[in-house]
């Protein structure tokens, strides 16, 4: 395993670098490509591109799309950010999933690929390590055409700086990337002010819909077939559904039900101390965390419903039937 | 004006200080008043208190509660936090409102009370400058007691960072105040990712009703006293629900109507660049800023929803009647 010193001597040595993101790409694994493949052009010289990813949505595309690798750049060195594992690389990077150089990268869940490895679980964003590194690399300050998309990386990871992945180094990097003079204010307006009308009739369904239990602690929410037909519903607007239930005052068991097809159900489960969302999700084969787990369901609506307290009610002692 | 250095060193020769908030009192100026009566009484070992705010809320309340003035403290002197004029002062506090001795703020409407003044527009929260007046105070780092309030007042009032009023400074001072080594994700919980059952019904509702118009771009929001009856919502509820219609992706000129008394409509616009929010409220009497104005119309919600569109209608040159 690499220091972040250690990375950026590596970094040094390289030199037509390709840089590989994951499927279904976030801010933190585009922010973090661009930002390297930024730093690398402007603080060393050297040429770097990102591998095309097939998936870029239009909030992360404008990050990505400079740094698109031409047709026919055969790289010498090959750096992946932000993956976790070799399943996530998308279809178009698999042709490079034996000849990873570097793997930087944040996840608990790293697999251990890649010939040499930069990956710190306790940074919140892999934007994080992609600043330490370049903050190493440079003799001068960052690059504003880094810092921008690192900001993007740092800040969609940590929610804005409101997730419990946030630390005091977090803040000092969105200070410091802050202090190059990028305008971070079409950032937070496009990832954290903005939500499509659909998304947002979507949310309000799932709250008109939404059934309390257990003194008001156990919600649950649905997203049937027939609302995401209604509301012409995108698979991008009921991206991460289920951490709306988690926000209402007084819930801590949170169960979002998503109908993949008809009566096949996706049981998200968000949990405070009280409830183990692993143990209730391995009533029903799936599994998880202690406080984020989920599984598949079959049944008509108000079936699993009944199956899923009878669940929580068996593993949480406390509970109460109203 | 004094630098914050200055006062550093006027708080220094301060005792027996009685620190005032607002009305309708906010994280910053709770958190603000917390983080420096800590710090008075931690690094300078200074007698000072809060004058107790009869409006604490259930999330400020916190941190207040553990300074409130005792019955019959005698205060030498009186410093108000994130108040800018003295009409805003609890009625509890407007005996004080002729010898306030330092009067620290951000608000740029700051209206030039108290002997001495602190007031810096450019800081994201009063809390931005305290805390620079507890750094110029401290030999030894801020303390934790003070820094968690701080953290309050700072991250409340910039939406989680999120807010066009933060700056570099504004997360360099997080990042001093996490690495105190201050467990903020109760913060981050309560204040970030928490509504009340009855707030997200009434935003479920404003959801459902909502009309688009001008291509998608002006979007009329209600909340009618029904609505407030229906759900049993408090104003706490209600709060700042001119915050909601922004969000919607597409939308520059988001227009809340909320039923004051019957058929007594308070509007709130919310615009981008494209829409002086101001002139459109002066058509009716209001007034506000470019991106954010107000006023007061009186009818039927068709009557009025009709009347504000041909107002919009008049001002903005590209309107467009669907």
């Amino acid at each position: 395993m690499l220091t972040v010193n250690q990375a950026a001597e590596l970094l040094r040595s390289f030199d037509n670098v390709l840089i590989l993101t994951h499927v279904r790409p976030d801010g933190d694994t585009i922010g973090s490509a661009a930002g390297l493949c930024a730093g690398l052009r402007s603080l060393l010289g050297k040429t770097a591109y990102l591998l095309p990813n097939p998936e870029l949505t239009e909030s992360t595309a404008p990050y990505a799309l400079p740094y698109h690798a031409p047709d026919g750049f055969t790289p010498e060195r090959v750096v992946s950010v932000d993956i976790a594992s070799l399943s996530l690389l998308p279809e178009n990077a698999r042709a490079y999933a034996g000849r990873i150089d570097l793997a930087i990268d944040h996840h608990p869940s790293f697999e251990g690929f890649g010939k040499e490895k930069c990956v710190r679980p306790e940074a919140a964003a892999c934007g994080e390590i992609v600043f330490d590194i370049l903050e190493s690399l440079g003799c001068t300050a960052i690059p504003a055409e880094a810092a921008l998309p690192l900001y993007v990386a740092i800040s969609t990871d940590t929610g804005c700086f409101a997730y419990n992945n946030t630390t005091a180094s977090t803040h000092a990097a969105a200070a410091a990337l802050m202090g190059t003079g990028i305008d971070v204010r079409g950032v937070n307006k496009v990832f954290f002010r903005t939500k499509t009308r659909k998304r947002l009739q979507l949310e309000a369904a799932m709250m008109d819909g939404c059934e309390f239990h257990d003194k008001g602690r156990t919600a649950l929410l649905s997203v049937p077939l027939s609302l995401m037909e209604r509301v012409g519903a995108s698979a991008y607007d009921a991206e991460d559904l289920s951490a709306f239930g988690p926000q209402i005052e007084g819930v801590d068991c949170a169960v979002t039900l998503r109908e993949l097809r008809p009566d096949v159900w996706k049981l998200s489960l968000r949990t405070g101390p009280r409830v183990n969302a692993t143990k209730v999700c391995a009533l029903f084969g799936g599994g998880g965390h202690a406080a984020a787990a989920g599984c598949t369901i079959e049944g008509t609506l108000s079936q699993i419903k009944e199956r899923i307290l009878s669940g929580i009610a068996q593993i949480v002692p406390d509970f109460s039937s109203n």
